[in-house]
C-alpha cells in the first residue's frame, strides 16, 4: 500500500486488565492465529507503512514490551499506569510524538480484524476533515456509543448511557479507531476531562472537543466483523473461529486444494501457493511457506518450515522450526525434521527424527533413522550426501557425515564419516539358536505359573 | 451438594430394548463424552448424595449390570422382565426399597443432561409437594404429554392423542422424572392399569392417582436441553455434540486456552487446570487430569493419565492409562506412555514406548527408544534413574534398571542393569568399505535388469 | 437396480474449462469424497446399468480421458473442440451412438449428487413421454432456467433473462438433466441452432423442437440438493461437506458407531459394517472396507485396505493399500503398514513400519520393527510366521522369512532365515563401564566451556 499520505504515526492501545481473560498473561498476547492478538493490530496497520509505531502498555508491561520485540522490533513502548481511559493511554504517547509531524492514527491491541483498506480509507478522508473516526453500522447497535452526523461530518459521539430516544435510534455506531493529526490530538487530549461516573479520560471526547477549535470531524464506515474485540475467552474462541474462517476463504479463492478446509488450522503468516493440495487436519504453526504444487496430507503439524514445489509431506509428519524441504521431496508419516534441510528428491519416508542436518538431492533415509544430534552437553550435525542409502535403523552419531552415493546397513550406528560411495556397518552376526524360542517360551511360562501360585 | 432433604433413593430406568441404535450393544451404555450413557445419569444424580441407588436392567440385562460393576459398584440393579412399560419399571425397585424411609426420584438411563441443579430444585419442591415432577417448555411441544396445571398445582398428565383442544395448547410437557416419597410412589403404582392400547403400565399415571388419594403434586420447569433422550444413533451423536459444547464452554468459563475448542474432545470426567494450553485436534479418553499451565499440543491422545503443571505434551503424544507425566517435564511426538511414571523435568522428545517404567527427574530419554516390558509371557518394569541419558534407539529389555546419571550408548540393546554414573554400550564397531555402495548398487541393478528380462 | 427399461446409454458432459477453479486440474478430475467429481455421476448413472458410457471431453481432455481408465474402463470418449455449447457436446456423442436402439440420458461431470433413484424416476417417466426433463424447485430460483408445464406436459425450457414476468414466477427450474431415445435426440440436436447471444447450441432448446415435430415431453422433480452443481473451489468445498454429510448420516442409519461423526472423513466407495466404531479424526481414502465390529481408533488414516471383525487400529494407524488385517488383529500407534496380510488375532501395536509382508496368525511384533522391504533398488517381501515373536527394534532385512514359534530378540537385524521355533540373535554384548557417564559429561562440559569462551 503505497503512503501516498502525512506521514503515520501508529499508537497501539494494550495496556487494559483483560480481567476477563481469567488468565496471567497480558490479553494483547493471547493467541489468535498463532500469533499474539496484538500482532494482527500491527500487521493491520503496518501495511500503512508508518513512519513511527508507538505501543502503549501497562497490564503486564513486561511481558508485552518482550513479546513486542519479536513482533515489532521498531516499536517504541510507552507505559500508562495508573490506567486512567483511553484518553490517557493515547496521552502517554506525546513525548514519542513531540518530534513528529504527521497523523497519528489510534488502533487498539485487543481488536485484530480491521484491513489495511478500511485504514487507508480513514487515511484518504483525513485530506478532508481534520478528525478521522471509524464507525460501523451493528445488526444490533445495543449499548454502542453513538456516531452523531450531519451530512459526512461527526458532530460528536454520544455514550449510550447519555443518549437522548432520538439519538439512540441512530444505528451509526462508533469503533474507536481515530486519525488526526498527532500534535492536534495531543493537544486537544490535554483538554479532555475525567468528569464521569468511572473517573476516565476518554478518546471519544476528541470530536466534540475538536469542532470547539473549529477542526472539522467526519466518521466512515466499516464492516462490523472488522470492530470486534476480544474480552473473553469465548470471544477469542470466536475471534480465533472468524480468522480461520476468512483465512480458509481466502486461500480457496487463490487456488489452494483443501478437501475439508475447516480442518486446517492457518497461522497470521502461513503462505500457500496456488494448486498445494492440503489435506484434512493440518496445523500450520507460525512462519510456515508451502509452495505451489506442494502436497501436505492428512494430520500434519507444520511450524517455521517451507516446503518446495512437488514435495509431498506426511500424512503425520512433524515439521519444526529450519525444515526445508526440498523439490519433489518426500517426508512420510511419523517423521520428525528440526532445522534440517532436505534437498530434490530426497525421501525420509518412515518413523525417523531428522534434525540439525542436511540430506543431498535423492538421498533415501530408511524407517527408523535417527540423527543424534544431542550428546547430553550440546548439539551436533549430521550431513547425508547425494544419493545416499541410509538403511533402517540407522542412528547417525552426530557429529558425523556420510558421503555421496553412501550406503549404511540397516540396524547400524555410524559414529565415523562414511566416505563417497563406501558402505558402512556396524552389525554382530545373526546368530539362529534351534527350538530355543519354544523352550524358552515354556520357561517363561513355568516361571508365570509359580508366580502365580505363590 | 448438601443432602439438607430426606434421605433419596435414585430409580434409574436402563431396561428399554434401544431398537433404534441399531446395535447389539444395550442403549445404556453406548458412550457419551467417552463414558455410558447411564454414567451420565448417575453423576448427576449422585451429586444428590443419594442413599441408595437403584437401577432397573431388562434387555441386555447382564452387560449393563456388568458395566455398573464399573461405573457404580454401589447401585443394586433389579431386573424388569417382561417390560411392560415405566409404571411397571419403577415397581421393580419396591423390593429393593421395602426399608426405605426416603424419597425416590426416577431418572432415565438414556437421558443423560439433567442437571444436579434442576433434581435438586425437585427436592425443595417435595418439600410442599407429595409428588413433583419435571417440566419444560419446549420450542416445539409436538406430541409431548401435557403438564395440567392449575397455580403451582399439578392436575395431571395427559397424553397428546388423548388430549383436548385446550389441553394441547399447553406448552408445558413432561419429562418424566419424578419426585416423591418411596413408600408413597410404590403403593400408588400398585394401582396403575394397564388399561390402554399398548397395554402397558405408565408412570405418568402417579399424579393423579395420588390427588384422587389427598396428596398434593406439582412441576417444575427445566431448560429444554436438559430433557433429551437418545434413542437412535443420530441422536446420540447430537447428544455428543452437545455434551462437547457444554463441557469447551464451561471450561473456557474456567480460563482454559484452547485454539479450536471445537476440535478437542472430553470426557465426563476430564480435568483441566486454569491456564491450561489445550491446542487443537485432542482426544480426551476418560479420566484424565491435566494441571494448571500444562500444554497439550496438537494431535495428542490421552487417556487415564495425569498431566503436572508446566508439562508439555505431543503433538502426537499419545498418554495411556497410568502415564503421570510430572512438572515441566516434556513428552514429544510419536511418543507413546503407559503405566509409566515420567518425573519433573524429564524429556521423552521422539518416537518412543514408554510401559511400565519410572523415569528420573531430568533424565533424557533418546529418540527411537523402547522399554522392551513384554517378553511374549510377562510384563516386566523399566527404572530409568535422575539424570540418565539414554542414547537414541535403546532397547530396554525389561526388568532393567538404569541408574542416576547413567548413559546408554545409542543403538545399544541394554539386557543388565546399569550402575549410576555408569556408562553401557552394546555396540558392534563400525567397518567401513570403501566403494562398496556403489558396487552393491550396481550388482542390484544388474539383478533386476536380468529379472525383467525373464 | 434393475433395467426393466429400454437399452441406456449415458452421455456424460465433462468437457467444460471450468475457469473459475483456479486450477490447472481439470474440473471433473478435482476430489469430492476421494474421487474424481466425474466418478460421482458415473457411479450414480451406473446403477442404472447402461449398456453404453460415454463421456465427452474437451478441456484438459487427455488428463481426463486418462482418468476415466481407472473409474470407468468401459466409458468410450469423445473429444469436443471447440466447445459450443451443452447442445454442441450431446451431438458429439451421435457417431458412438449411431449403432445404438435406445435411450440415452445426459449427465453432468460436475453434478455429483444426483441419486439413481431420481434417474430411475426418468427413465420411468420416459415410458409415457418421449423427452424426460429433470426439474427442481429451488429455495430460490433467482436465474435458472424455466420448466413451463401444462399438466404433466412440459411445454418448453425458457431461460430467466428471456421469460415473461409470468414465466419468471414459475419455481420449477432446470436442472439440465435429459432422458429421450438416443436417435431422436440426435436427430432433434441436430436442428438446434445458435442464435443467441453467446452463440452457443443449447441442449434447453430439445423440448421445444420435440414438441413442435409432434413429440411428448415432461418433466420430473427431484430434491435442490441433487442438482449442484461445482464451478469454483468454493463451491467444491461445499459439495465436499454435503457429500460428507450424506455419509455420516448414511452410516449413523446403518448402524456404525461414530463419536464425533463430523470429524470422520469418507471416500465414494467407504464400506463399514453395522457395529463398527469410528472414533474422532478418521479419514478414509479410495477403497477401504471395515468389518462389522472392528474398531478404528482416533487420528487413523486408512487407504485401499480390509479390515476384518474384531480388528482394532489405532489410534495414530496408517493402513495403506494392500493393508488386509485379518480377525482381533491389533494395529497399534506409530504404525504403517502396506501391500501386508496381518493375520487373525496377530498384534503390531508400536511404532512400526510393516510393508511388502504377511504376518502369521497371533504373531506379535515388538515397538520399532521395520521390514526392510527396500534395498535401494528393488522391494522385497518379508515373512512372519503363526505365533512369531519379533523382539523390538527388530530389522528384517527382506527377503527373509521368521518361522511359526520363532523369535527375535530386540534390537536383532535379521538378513538370515529363522526356522520355526528358533531364536535368532544379533546383538554385540553389553559392555558397562563404570563411572564412564560422568566422566563423558563432565569432559563435554568442558568442551562446550571452551567453545563458549572462543
Amino acid at each position: 500500500m503505497q503512503a501516498t499520505h502525512r506521514p503515520l504515526a501508529l499508537i497501539v492501545l494494550a495496556a487494559g486488565a483483560g480481567t476477563r481473560m481469567n488468565s496471567d498473561l497480558p490479553k494483547p498476547l493471547h493467541p489468535l492465529g498463532n500469533a499474539p492478538i496484538v500482532a494482527h493490530t500491527i500487521a493491520a496497520g503496518g501495511a500503512l507503512e508508518p513512519a513511527r509505531l508507538i505501543v502503549v502498555t501497562g497490564h503486564g508491561a513486561e511481558q508485552v514490551e518482550q513479546a513486542l520485540a519479536e513482533i515489532a522490533p521498531e516499536a517504541v513502548t510507552v507505559r500508562q499506569s495508573p490506567q486512567l481511559g483511553t484518553g490517557h493511554a493515547v496521552l502517554q504517547a506525546a513525548e514519542a510524538l513531540a518530534d513528529f509531524d504527521g497523523d497519528a492514527m489510534v488502533l487498539y491491541g485487543d481488536s485484530p480484524f480491521f484491513t489495511p483498506e478500511t485504514l487507508q480509507a480513514m487515511r484518504i478522508a483525513r485530506s478532508a476533515h481534520d478528525v478521522v473516526m471509524l464507525g460501523f453500522h451493528p445488526a444490533d447497535p445495543g449499548r454502542y456509543g453513538r456516531l452523531v452526523m450531519q451530512d459526512d461530518k461527526l458532530q460528536r459521539i454520544v455514550e449510550y448511557k447519555d443518549a437522548t430516544e432520538a439519538e439512540r435510534a441512530i444505528t451509526f455506531c462508533n469503533s474507536g479507531v481515530l486519525c488526526a493529526d498527532a500534535a492536534t490530538l495531543m493537544g486537544l487530549l490535554s483538554k479532555v476531562t475525567n468528569d464521569n461516573a468511572a473517573g476516565e479520560y476518554y478518546l471519544t471526547d476528541i470530536p466534540e472537543l475538536g469542532i470547539a477549535e473549529g477542526l472539522s470531524a467526519t466518521a466512515i464506515a466499516c464492516d462490523e466483523a472488522e470492530t470486534i474485540g476480544i474480552n473473553s475467552r469465548a470471544e477469542l474462541a470466536r475471534a480465533e473461529a472468524q480468522f480461520q474462517s476468512q483465512r480458509r476463504a481466502e486461500l480457496i479463492e487463490a487456488g489452494v486444494t483443501m478437501q475439508a478446509p475447516d480442518t486446517v488450522h492457518f497461522a497470521l503468516d502461513t503462505h500457500i501457493g496456488r494448486d498445494a493440495v492440503i489435506e484434512p487436519y493440518v496445523v500450520f504453526g507460525p512462519d510456515v511457506t508451502v509452495e505451489s504444487g506442494a502436497q501436505i496430507r492428512a494430520f500434519s503439524h507444520l511450524e517455521g518450515c517451507h516446503v518446495s514445489s512437488g514435495a509431498v509431506v506426511g500424512p503425520y509428519a512433524r515439521l519444526r522450526p529450519g525444515a526445508e524441504i526440498g523439490n519433489d521431496a518426500k517426508i512420510g508419516n511419523f517423521v520428525e525434521v528440526k532445522a534440517a534441510e532436505i534437498a530434490e528428491g530426497a525421501k525420509v519416508n518412515h518413523l525417523s527424527y531428522i534434525g540439525d542436518a542436511t540430506v543431498g538431492a535423492r538421498a533415501n533415509v530408511g524407517a527408523g533413522t535417527v540423527t543424534c544430534n544431542y550428546d547430553g552437553v550440546m548439539k551436533h550435525r549430521t550431513e547425508i550426501g547425494a544419493d545416499a542409502f541410509i538403511g533402517s535403523d540407522t542412528m547417525l552419531v552426530a557429529p558425523v557425515k556420510v558421503g555421496d552415493r553412501a550406503m549404511t546397513a540397516s540396524g547400524s550406528t555410524i559414529t565415523e564419516d562414511v566416505p563417497e560411495a563406501a558402505l558402512a556397518i556396524s552389525r554382530a552376526k545373526q546368530v539362529t539358536k534351534p527350538g530355543l524360542a519354544v523352550k524358552l517360551r515354556d520357561r517363561l511360562k513355568a516361571i508365570k505359573a509359580a508366580k502365580t501360585k505363590d
